[in-house]
């Protein structure tokens, strides 16, 4: 089982090209690698509505807003291009930085509102890069359809605002976040943790799960769901939470729950910094 | 002689993607309409180049930075059309300000450092403006080549950088200010102007023309060939001069003029504001 692998955008733009002209449609998978079951769910997401599938592999500098992160994130290239053939996957894109950065770039998108709390007040310039990255990888693969983890719901909304106020003509389409057993949301990030961590780090969806639980029993307090949550993480003395939020679909904070919201966490244990997220419905 | 008139982003797509599927290339002259010879100069360029001339006329609300300036800009849709069929366009696209921004805009394409000088400085907004609506039609039009003023310097640049840094499947063509005879460079603000104004106004392109001379004939200092292009302006009480630079092609000021440089010039005839620069060739 096997994958093309093109690292220049001119040849991948070419044979892109040739299969568009052919008729067949195009799914894209943007990835950073350190691929898992997670990635897999997008691949076979998009296998399954695309005639040909093209995974993007881009440790994304712009997008790093500590150094030290940016280096120590996995990098596991010809496992993930085994991975994506296992998983359906006809192109494997791969540029280098100097691909995709060949001068100083000058031009960035950005989404201020969307990126305002959660993710975005605690990492800047994070969005800026990804939103951007994602801008030129849209250009250079024009897919029909890209395929991304609901895991980043902040990235999932900035992406789905960006394409429709940008009127780029591609479906975004939001895959599940998968998990291990005990709910621990997979995450490239997820390698990194000690034993102990990793005993440790399944709390985050435990504390999502109990506010989600409380907001379906009635609670309509905000402060009342994080401060319930706040103590179950409590419980892990190796968890130091950033932040816990509910927010709406625009990735805002409310003050009162009256509609449909998702509880969003982001934590350190140690070096790692984790994430995770549910969706509450409010009949 | 007629042109097809689409107002629907929808309908605008099929029918280019049709085309497209025929193997036509698309050449699109983005406008705000008040259509003057200058357009002309841009759809002949885009007829001899393209299958399929697309004009788009939408005045952006999204770039202008004061209200009265958006209200009072000319709108002329009939003799548009009636102009561009005569300019070998295929399709108008003219679009409503509700099909363009169906919602609230919170996604935004920014080059910092081209905007900082020249106009980006004196007209807040005005360049996020064109860039975002820019890669909007960008995303709708699709097209293999958009032909673009030279009169708009800054607007140019910026919109090249963009189409290099987002990697825009585009080649963005640069075509010749047109004047008049006596040098005005044309503009849709110029039918604004009082009789006495524009007799005035051909004083900015003399200006120009002075400063392009000195440097032709050794100055390297910017500073002396401002302040000649200046006195020159003075001459004409009525033009009121906003900024007057000398440019590299990153629209950045320079300390010395040691290679190619621009001239760009701004300036207010009582409430209209007119804009021209000229290349200098340093050998």
């Amino acid at each position: 089982m096997s994958v093309e692998v093109i690292t220049a955008i001119r040849q991948l733009r070419q044979r892109l090209s040739a299969l568009r002209r052919q008729g067949r449609s195009i799914g894209c998978v943007p990835t950073m690698g350190a691929l898992h079951a997670g990635h897999g769910a997008l691949m076979e997401r998009a296998r399954a509505s695309s005639d040909v599938v093209v995974v993007t592999i881009f440790v994304n500098p712009l997008q790093f807003d500590r150094r030290d992160d940016y280096e120590r994130y996995a990098r596991t290239f010809e496992a993930d291009c085994q991975f994506s053939a296992e998983h359906g996957a006809d192109i494997v894109f791969a540029p280098s930085a100097e691909e995709m950065y060949p001068q100083p770039m000058a031009t960035y998108v950005e989404a201020p509102e969307i990126t305002q709390y959660l993710c975005g007040a605690f990492r800047p310039g994070h969005f800026r890069g990804v939103a951007t990255v994602v801008a030129k990888l849209f250009n250079i693969v024009q897919p029909d359809a890209a395929y991304f983890g609901e895991k980043d719901a902040q990235q999932l909304a900035l992406i789905q605002q960006m394409t429709c106020d940008l009127n780029f003509p591609i479906e975004i389409v939001p895959v599940a976040t998968v998990r291990e057993h005990d709910g621990l949301a997979l995450s490239s990030r997820n390698q990194r943790l000690t034993a102990d961590e990793r005993k440790a780090a399944p709390i985050l969806f435990q504390a999502l799960s109990e506010g989600r639980h409380l907001i379906a029993s009635g609670e309509r307090q905000p402060a009342k769901v994080k401060a319930a949550a706040l103590a179950v993480i409590g419980r892990e003395p190796l968890v130091k939470v950033e932040y816990f939020e509910a927010v709406d679909e625009r990735m805002q904070p409310v003050e009162k729950i009256q509609d449909d919201v998702r509880l969003a966490v982001a934590a350190w244990l140690g070096p790692t910094r984790l994430i995770d997220n549910v969706l509450c419905r409010v009949a």
